[in-house]
């Protein structure tokens, strides 16, 4: 059972943006929210991602109104204007402020939105706005999804809710897919913010899918106060871990997707170079179809140190296992086709352990396996 | 018909490293040549790639000598002293310094070679040389390659051969792969190197089969000067050309690849960051697979862009054609499953134009799809 936090109504329904599923959703606080909110790093983010960044500016925001199955990217200018409409009428409707309104999009890139369909299902939706449905909202996000991804902690008298959407196009920068947290908690802006960037660089900076960074990508948190206080420390123990969870379970329903790959480096020169070697493992391709196939072929683990742009990296210095056995200490310690290594990769979670050497740092990444499915998905999604 | 360069012998036959295939050759010039060769950018390059940086030091080398089946990297201590011993017993054999023979070797990672098989297959190896056979070497080269990739081009009374092997781990940022040029033509030093460079940065540079580069990528070039001088711009025009057919042959022969993508961007900022953005697109999983499945879905390219870290574009300068057929330029120009477009992608070459409306300077990338068959191969390579 979902918690709920104090002062926020939602709903979601069907506007018919491709089907008759759940596509368009509205999350929106009685008051307005302190809020922080990171986007993707593309040259080629979409207008919903340019309006949030202007949106989200001010450190407030009172509702995030969300449009799956359509990331209106590549759009143009009318892209850019459809964005302002939404925020615009939904403002209206609301009696809230337009640039208080975070517009998010997620679906196929290069059609215009259906605004008809939109501007006419807007007036049903707000009316519809409930308290304690956000499961429905999690349901709404979602494009390729296998299930929703939602959860809830309790932080002394507060309650924080998240929600992540994401199947494919993840290699996040900055931040990643669309993922929201709402609380009740009372926080300063400025403590806000500063917290979601460390919970992101430790959670969804931390996945890589398919090493393509997405145009829509979106991490926002809006804390509207109506609880009070809530320990900081433990806001962001709780907030880490529900992201950190959501992570893992975005790698582990990705397209395709089998097995949940865990990769932690140590010995590095620092977290963002450790994060850099797990990401070369984990995106890579060729490790990705072997553990796929189950193959115990961990000289590909090399290959992918090899290639990330960390330095003073050197085989001498490195170590790696494969679900605590040890394969390579500067030396191969076990053969391309070790049967205990074979049985690890036969687990629905494939844990790789490289130390580098060099110095105190660590950080763990998660992808997943690249599949015949993973390739049927992707090579029909428009079609 | 092979034409060959004069003054080089050549050598082709099974060591057993893996199988009966042919999988150890040599070429030896009468002579010792003016060389250069450029090496994978890897911190975990494999002993050979270490060992063939000092031997090309002085620009110059007389034989090459190639594994493949195995690639003798992440092999530890005993894996430069096995390249070393290779290097010395083949010069003890031919009578020429060691340090003049680059030791190449291609295959799977981690495992030692079975230096007892390729010793004492040595002495027949290097009995067997003779004039006029490098279609042998080219065979031998190869690993899960298709077939040999091989050419000849007569530049006034001299003669370059080029080959190259490579159908997987290919993402190159130096060098890239196995490919190797031998001429009869006299080239001075420092020009033949520069040269390599220019052509590398023009051919295989401009390739990526799956953003995973590779510990052993070798790219090497032996002059002998045995028919004089060439003109040197004739020479550099037919070796770039060379190296662009053996690159494309490459990625059309790639492992699981249906189809070759050629993506060429102009108006960019530089060369490099032409190049950049290629790959960026020819790289992309999303854009493999939609390729493979025929999926008329443009709206991945203008993710790919935007995730390419060149700085300064905007989806406003950019434009996006696919064969010919303009898809967005700055506004969507045609729908996400245009027909048209369709078409384009049912094509054995699927070509991509990509202008960024920011400078001059244009580069073209090869890639090729990302199949069932790509991951059938890469999932079960050890196994």
């Amino acid at each position: 059972m979902l918690e709920h936090p104090l002062g926020y109504r939602s709903a979601a329904i069907s506007a018919g943006v491709r089907d008759d599923t759940l596509d368009f959703t509205l999350v929106c606080s009685e008051t307005p929210a302190t809020a922080a909110a990171v986007f993707t790093e593309s040259s080629f983010a979409g207008p919903c991602v340019v309006l949030g960044r202007d949106s989200v500016a001010d450190g407030q925001l009172q509702a995030v109104l969300v449009v799956s199955k359509n990331a209106n990217v590549a759009t143009g200018k009318q892209g850019l204007a459809d964005a302002r409409e939404l925020a615009s009428q939904t403002g209206m409707l609301l009696g809230i402020r337009p640039d208080d309104i975070l517009v998010s999009a997620t679906g196929i890139i290069g059609q215009p939105l259906p605004m008809d369909r939109l501007l006419a299902a807007l007036p049903r939706l707000t009316a519809a706005l409930a308290p304690d449905c956000l499961e429905d909202t999690a349901l709404a996000i979602l494009t390729t999804d296998r299930g929703p991804k939602v959860r809830s902690r309790r932080i002394g008298g507060c309650v924080l809710v998240g929600m992540a959407k994401g199947a494919g196009m993840i290699e996040p920068h900055m931040a990643t897919l669309l993922t929201y947290f709402f609380t009740d908690a009372r926080v300063e802006s400025a403590e806000l913010d500063a917290m979601l960037r460390r919970v992101a660089d430790r959670s969804f900076n931390c996945l890589t899918i398919d090493a393509d960074t997405s145009t829509s990508d979106t991490m926002a948190v809006l804390a509207n106060g109506r609880a009070g206080m809530a320990n900081p420390n433990e806001l962001e123990a709780a907030f880490t871990e529900m992201a950190i969870e959501l992570a893992k379970e975005v790698a582990r329903g990705a397209e395709g997707a089998t097995k949940l790959i865990e990769v932690t480096v140590s010995g590095a020169p620092s977290e963002e170079a450790a994060r850099q070697v797990g990401r070369a493992i984990a995106g890579s391709v060729l490790v990705k179809t072997a553990v796929f196939g189950g193959d115990p072929n961990w000289g590909r683990i090399t290959m992918a140190i090899g290639k990330s742009a960390v330095s003073g990296i050197t085989p001498e210095r490195t170590s790696i296992s494969v679900g605590g056995v040890d394969a390579f200490r500067g030396e191969p310690l076990r053969g391309t086709a070790d049967p205990e290594i074979a049985r690890v990769l036969q687990g629905t979670v494939v844990p790789f352990h490289v130390d580098l050497g060099l110095g105190a740092f660590a950080a763990t990444v998660w992808g997943c396996d690249l599949s015949y499915e993973t390739v049927r998905s992707n090579a029909e999604y428009s079609t």
